[in-house]
């Protein structure tokens, strides 16, 4: 997608093949920044600190992190811990542990002169991939946007499920994406997303970029736009589908669902299969949901007024942070995946 | 209630009669001032800067707002020029007219010579009611906690409805202050309430003072904690009541309210009677909800690393945001006026 005009994936391996580049996001909206990896220690670094955040975009940034690795060392052993290292990075993303254990399974069969060359490719052809997934959902979603049958349609979406959250066009904002160059009027409600802002830092900058019409609002505001009928559909990504259909995706998104539901307004889900998890089933009580820091509550990044990026202290006491939230499978209506579009309770078809 | 173990009100008269004391609640948590009001325009700046806020504060405010206009000029003309200032400055809270109402009414049949005082002893009796109203909703409140049967008690609150924003006590916080005076488990849930952050800068300072346990999470997270069973009971203020039962508070109220029902947690609403509206019945559509500036949205204040006061920006888009919603009465399971505890859909007995 466009940054002032010119063309970006989100991570690109360089021509020598022995790093790649990366948007660092933890700079956006305020600082357009490139940043090479250059060992595994640095891509699991990026990972943690979400310099690459989103489902795709961790899976594949996680397996270029095991073509680097490699290039320091080829055996069995080192190849064991890499694999270990990046798929603690991130707990909940299941398509982290999918790319990484994709990766590591063919080259496990590969001799061990030749593993470098064949992680690399392996890697590129995960980032290529996504691309073509996150086309194909945005064709898709298309079809159930363009049944809003409005002079506008107002979509709402929670956190970055963008091209910023996956190596190109993203997954709940590629349907977006398309129904804008399709020609449909557009509006883009931007939850905020606390507590580290990705709809105003990411969601809102990439929408810039690509001149789409959008507002942000605070992550309590979509129930009372709902109510009033200002929203006519949701749509959100996910990091994690189980196979009875419920979605772990970034907390709020829960209450978004139940609110869509009151109000009767369409609920999707965009996601590329590698987000199903075919050993997850249930809801909240049988899945670990990753805490962080509860810095990132107490803590806000912003410009100050000499356009410093500048750390606020906004709290004092002891703050909870978990990250996601599980919204079940009946709060669910579609759930739009490179392969089609299902109801969630049918997910699990997908696998077969 | 105490702020370093000393006694407050949020609002006082001084002994000369000529103006008030409040905390300047746009300081907190960063630092503890009180700021004299001296004219008519300070008390309805300091209700539009939201140096005091809170329904029952900003009525009482008013009321005393009254009180300073009238030692500058008290004529009728003044007297209705300055009902119409005070009422303007915030238009959702019904506190706020009702009590302006109330004071100009009596006034109004005053001489004129004898205005001044009796708008004092007027505004100092509407501050001495709030207390005593919201002792008894901590009396009621407590009831309703104590049925609560578990070793330590959960409950999630929303923007502040403490002490600060009443004239002490608060009246969501007052049944909690209670409970824990009389020994109970408690552990209170704190929503950072955006956009302002009351919940991490008021009630999280609020309750600190008090030692009272609690944690701040962010206003997306409560979905997630009742459907794991964190969360006993919710308890919120209101901004003003429909006379069928529908409660207008803080934005994001709504989406608590939602989630408590899904979870079958109960959901209740602490406010005195002034906030029940007579002229208002059913939700959002008949009600024109307060929409604030875009800033408080995109701009965040906090401490910078040298312990100053700064405001950062955090978003370049256009931000919407509306400061309240309503929660139908059927997402309501009690209201608890200083009169007693009410079925939402009978709270207009309250009036009789």
């Amino acid at each position: 997608m466009l940054v002032d005009g010119k063309q970006y994936r989100t991570i690109w391996p360089n021509k020598a093949l022995s790093e790649v580049t990366i948007i660092d996001q933890t700079y956006l909206p305020f600082e357009f920044k490139l940043r090479p990896l250059r060992s595994l220690n640095e891509v699991v670094e990026a990972i943690k600190k979400m310099r690459v955040r989103g489902a795709p975009l961790i899976g594949v940034a996680a397996a270029y992190g095991m073509a680097i690795a490699l290039m320091k060392n080829s055996t069995d052993k080192y190849l064991i811990e890499a694999k270990k290292l990046l798929i603690q990075s991130r707990p909940t993303a299941v398509n982290l542990a999918w790319a990484v254990n994709f990766v590591f399974d063919k080259l496990k069969k590969e001799p061990i002169d030749t593993r470098i060359s064949l992680a690399w490719r392996l890697a590129n052809e995960l980032a290529d991939q996504d691309v073509r997934n996150n086309l194909r959902i945005g064709e898709l979603g298309l079809k159930l946007i363009q049944k809003v049958n409005k002079p506008q349609i107002n979509i709402l979406t929670h956190c970055n499920a963008g091209w910023l959250a996956t190596i190109d066009y993203g997954t709940a904002l590629s349907p977006i994406y398309k129904a804008f160059r399709e020609g449909l009027n557009i509006h883009v409600w931007v939850d905020e997303t606390r507590p580290r802002n990705q709809g105003t830092s990411l969601t809102a900058w990439e929408l810039n970029q690509e001149n789409i019409p959008h507002t942000i609002i605070t992550d309590s505001a979509g129930g009372l736009l709902m109510q009033r009928g200002d929203v006519d559909l949701v749509l959100v990504g996910a990091d994690r589908i189980s196979i009875d259909g419920n979605v772990c995706n970034k907390i709020g998104t829960y209450l978004k669902a139940l609110a869509a539901k009151q109000s009767k307004i369409p609920f999707y889900v965009a996601a590329p299969t590698s987000t199903i998890d075919p050993n997850y089933m249930g809801q909240n009580n049988t899945f670990d949901i990753e805490c962080r820091d509860e810095d990132e509550v107490l803590k806000v990044k912003g410009l100050d007024a000499k356009n410093n990026i500048t750390e606020v202290k906004i709290g004092y006491s002891s703050a909870y942070n978990p990250a996601f939230d599980i919204t079940p499978s009946n709060f669910v209506g579609k759930i739009i995946c490179e392969k089609g579009i299902y109801n969630p309770r049918d997910i699990k078809k997908v696998l077969k």
